[in-house]
């Protein structure tokens, strides 16, 4: 996609990256981080706004589809981020989204911007009362993977059709490749046995 | 999808219909209102939260998918909606988007929760400079259909290769229904001086 097309492409200056690439995901929470972060997760960090125009200018000019850039520059901070009043999230079993992402110093900005509004519930019920409680200004996402965004919309439903998103499937990779590394112990340690057993037998 | 499937389904009670359904767009401004409401369109509006609740109950327990639902006694204007100073905007030559789109005032505040934090502006330049001046406290999308978005983000790019969006296809049917009424009214023309030449010929 376009993505692809600007991260592969030298003369587009001042890429760091996609968020996906940026941020890593507290286990348990990958659907709710999945969910909420959605497209967001092919969102392209980049050094400014000039660069992001730039960019915009040649995905247009040579016909290589659409992107969305965070400039780093222009990008800022939205909602309480970390600094929600505990006692009050407590009542309704919420955690600010911003807690349980983590990424380099340089890049919190980003996280400010696309989590700093946002709560992670354990249900519907306590999101719908948490979002009413900062008066529909919050999105607020569930372990479960339903949402009441700012402003009052709901979005839920299964997720069977669509497959897992992003985080979980670099989640399940991540554990493959751990499956793997540990098979792959287990074989040089029978391999290890077997060429001891056979130099005993010698 | 899961908007069919709850659209569909008489036993979710005070489904009022899909944004797409309920709104109209100004001539000219298709692309940007295709853009800027993006899947918004396929928001489905219903009476309040405990109908959206229950839909989404059922989206998860019958496995149906998942829709997003803007229950009326639950979201709420956003931002300015009209109200932006008019002078002010007029320096980057912009408008609310609320005053581009037309619906039935018992969904005004649809348009007013989807758009009224929303400008038009009609060009990148001048979408940065309009978003900086409000503090990217607003969404601006260009005639051309790149966005900045509130906090700063950018999108932007070519959309030859995702097809017309949802308004544009909407808006060729109509010119399509209008050019085939017009031939038809043609049609019946021509067969009236025809059938008046032969009978004058008779």
């Amino acid at each position: 996609g376009g993505n692809a097309a600007v991260s592969d492409n030298a003369a587009v200056a001042g890429i760091h990256g996609t968020v996906a690439d940026l941020i890593q995901v507290n286990e348990g929470f990958e659907i709710a981080m999945d969910v909420v972060l959605g497209s967001a997760l092919q969102h392209i960090v980049i050094e400014n706004e000039a660069s992001a125009r730039k960019a915009i200018e040649w995905l247009k000019s040579s016909s290589r589809g659409r992107a969305t850039f965070l400039p780093l520059d222009l990008i800022e901070e939205r909602g309480r981020g970390a600094a929600f009043a505990k006692n009050e999230l407590d009542r309704f079993g919420a955690v600010p989204a911003v807690t349980v992402v983590q990424t380099d110093a340089h890049y919190s900005k980003v996280i400010g911007f696309l989590l700093g509004n946002t709560l992670v519930a354990p249900d519907l019920s306590q999101a719908v009362a948490v979002a009413r409680n900062y008066h529909k200004s919050v999105r607020v996402v569930t372990m479960a993977g339903d949402l009441v965004n700012p402003g009052g919309s709901m979005t839920g439903g299964s997720r069977e059709r669509r497959g897992a998103g992003l985080i979980e499937r670099k989640k399940d990779l991540e554990d493959l490749r751990a499956k793997l590394a540990s098979l792959e112990q287990e074989d040089r340690e029978s391999e290890t046995q077997l060429r001891q057993a056979s130099s005993n037998r010698d």
